[in-house]
């Protein structure tokens, strides 16, 4: 291998962190509007850091930009940590008087599309601080959105090389250049954003509520203005807006732009849209019987909270309307199994993702042909392309990985001290990029102020975790990837 | 495929409940000399299981005994189901006056080798009884052995086509026929468990606690004389016997033929071997120093307890000499997660086994590898073969599955009604054939008799699907399979 440059990499960190010292700015704007002190951090966190961006960009700006695959990756990775560690600082600096560790966690939860949290007193907290956590989730958004369409395929992780614009593609030529993809996936996530925040409005929210919300629900990031997340709105209107919108925040936005070139086809015959909708469907007519008839709620009422809070956790928003562990065992355990689920991909949706558990059903399925038959032929086909052993690979190491992870930094928090609903259910919201966990302290009613500070830190390096793949970080682990 | 005749699975059906009938005196004996009427019961049960095994041979005689691969698949399901089901029928009829579905949770419970019970009073019950629940271990347990040894390479089942004896002792001819084989197991299966029970009576045990509790180790199974397991003992001696035969037990038995052949090289140079007995020591030194300082108790004492239960749990027998659960947060969570770890192919433990675990690993380091190096070649060695494509994806969607159970297992029991802790650890210690789950109701200070009986079906089904490595089970679920 040839030597690793540093030059590309930090030269699109650098823009990377101009772009957000811009975007801090907007906050303070806020402050200064509503008389608010807090403007200063954002114009100080927003200046400095506009002039680390600056000057990675100028000390590197000879660079020859195409990348290596080891430059993706550390790009990747460190993109989302030197995003995440400065877009800390005004927190740090506004009058919440909180501390760097958990600022960070504030940070890259937003940024991960998390939305767990560690503010308490939302609903009387400085609108700067509200509109920097909507942000942080909304350009976490399209982030991880351009992010898996453009780069995650190429690099080849955890059987995203499904998903190659060249392959999927290549007869269609949707958009010439990634660059044009950037920007009309960019679009798209812009008007779906404004449309959702016009009927938020209408709806009920106040116009500051409805920006900030309707950000946070197409990034599926679930922050909210309320410590009583959207539970504060008492409006089933508002409810059935959100629940519609975090589905659409994680539909693959690739199929967006097919539509608007050409009709909803590609949307309606999409098999992991069709999957993830009916599995939607499915469960939520399920739970919501079941808690009608367990509960003795209207059916109507039942199915507003049910489809509500199931499309919040199955996105991975995280949202509540409710403190839906107190419906029962069985409501607890579905929605610790709801957590793992996941949105589609190439959308702003974490979790293990849709197509995976199709590839995994079509691989099982195969499988237990071939220990019928051993000699029959088995063809496997994912969305009409043939799954290769690379991908078959890819996906099932996958789970297997996720599951790992969940209970390695679930093993950890319990050292911790951490009773073992919340360990292993924090472990896999985060990893999830869900946000609430179970139980009482970090439940949909719950935060995650009082965790100790080391969990913290743990659960931030689980949420990058997720939302990267696992592999894109695992890779710098191994030592062959530093050897020249 | 050719028309599926049922002729020779019958026969060996036939076979065993013969057999079973047979096993079925001796606790009749054992309840004669003690002069308990429980008699009459294992003497009817043992006259007409086998009564039906004989007419099944005899039915069936005239069959050509080469078996194809449905009926391999057919025979080893209802080989266990029939066998559990005419098990059950001493419990029925004892004057423990049980249910028959409690009867066959017991009766499961033991052939799977799994331990967990719905009996209180052990201590109080007829010796025939509880004879009968050890005997019924024993013998689930060499037939653990002998299948994995036999008949599941053979099936390709979850990987363990990596242990044909055709592959993996070509050079060697340990032994030349099958039925050797078998023997030669059940002679080396049956000296442990005498050398075990003698040193279990020196040790202080009476003999017949001696004998059931020999039986219980060696077959990693966790029956036991007393509602305290094997906490009713006080002795050191007696649970470091326990933990270094409940070890022995999880060894792969084919290395013990080879150790009484030529030495104890094959035994020492396994890489199954060296990887759980590392493993197991590791997990041990770590927790009993942990305990030691969290709970400010002797090191010794803190080593005896660990490495029992550990050791207990690892190795899917069952026995608790304490109630872990009450050592806090962490030990749960630990507990929980070695609960899935399980002990070597071809021994009697159950769960995932560390073979799975180090051909995740080899896979996951290769995944690593060629992602990082597209081009570069990357073998994959296990215990010096290749893991080939068929292996990898056997593996991989074993682990698959096994989760996939278990979190389905634990949705439905909390259908039941069952808390989340008790569902989950309940499915988890179901499947991988352990014994106690975590929680008040189920814990190792617990018991499953105030399970819902519907429940106690679905951890019977559990039970069987983690024994027979699941992939034997489901295959009978395709249609495909009925297909002629």
């Amino acid at each position: 291998m040839t030597r690793l440059s540093l030059q590309p990499v930090l030269y699109v960190i650098g823009l990377l962190l101009a772009v957000l010292g811009v975007a801090m700015l907007l906050p303070g704007i806020a402050d200064l509007a509503a008389g608010d002190v807090d403007w200063r951090g954002f114009f100080v966190g927003g200046g400095f850091t506009g002039l680390v961006g600056g000057l990675l960009i100028l000390a590197n700006r000879t660079a020859n930009l195409t990348m290596s695959l080891r430059q993706a990756f550390l790009l990747t990775v460190f993109g989302w940590v030197f995003t995440a560690a400065f877009s800390a600082i005004p927190f740090v600096f506004s009058r919440l008087n909180i501390s760097y560790t958990d600022a960070f966690f504030e940070a890259i939860s937003g940024l991960t599309t998390t939305g767990s949290t560690i503010l308490v007193g939302l609903d009387v907290a400085p609108p700067g601080v509200l509109l920097w956590r909507s942000l942080l989730q909304w350009l976490g958004g399209i982030g991880i959105v351009v992010m898996a369409i453009v780069l995650l395929p190429f690099l080849r992780v955890g059987g995203m090389q499904l998903f190659r614009m060249e392959s999927s593609d290549r007869s269609e030529k949707v958009m010439a250049k990634v660059n044009q993809l950037g920007l009309a996936t960019l679009a798209v996530y812009t008007l779906l954003t404004v449309v959702c925040a016009v009927l938020y409005d209408i709806a009920g929210m106040t116009l500051f509520e409805a920006m900030n919300h309707a950000m946070t629900t197409l990034s599926t990031g679930g922050y909210s203005t309320s410590d009583a997340s959207m539970g504060h709105f008492p409006s089933p209107w508002i409810h059935w807006i959100g629940t519609i919108f975090m589905a659409a925040g994680s539909l693959p936005f690739v199929l967006y732009l097919k539509v608007m070139r050409g009709g909803v086809d590609p949307l309606l015959n999409d098999s992991q849209v069709k999957a993830f909708v009916g599995f939607l469907g499915f469960v939520t007519l399920f739970l919501a019987t079941w808690l009608a008839l367990d509960e003795g709620i209207g059916y109507f009422q039942a199915l507003t909270l049910v489809a509500f809070n199931v499309t919040s956790v199955v996105t991975t928003t995280g949202f509540a309307t409710t403190d839906y562990t107190l419906w029962g065992a069985f409501a607890v355990a579905a929605f610790f199994a709801l957590t793992f689920v996941g949105g589609c991909n190439g959308s702003t949706a974490g979790g293990i993702k849709i197509f995976r558990f199709q590839v995994a059903w079509i691989l099982f399925t195969a499988h237990l042909r071939r220990l019928i038959s051993p000699n029959a032929v088995a063809p496997r086909l994912y969305n009409g392309q043939s799954i290769g052993e690379e991908v078959a690979g890819s996906v099932l190491l996958f789970f297997f990985v996720y599951v790992g992870t969940v209970g390695s930094i679930a093993l950890l928090l319990g050292l911790w001290g951490l009773d073992w609903v919340t360990a292993i259910s924090g472990a896999a919201t985060a990893v999830s990029n869900v946000g609430p966990g179970l139980g009482p302290i970090i439940g949909p009613a719950g935060n995650f102020a009082t965790l100790p500070d080391g969990a913290k830190w743990l659960l931030s390096a689980g949420m990058l975790l997720g939302r990267l793949e696992f592999f894109t970080v695992l890779v710098l682990l191994a030592p062959r990837f530093w050897r020249d």
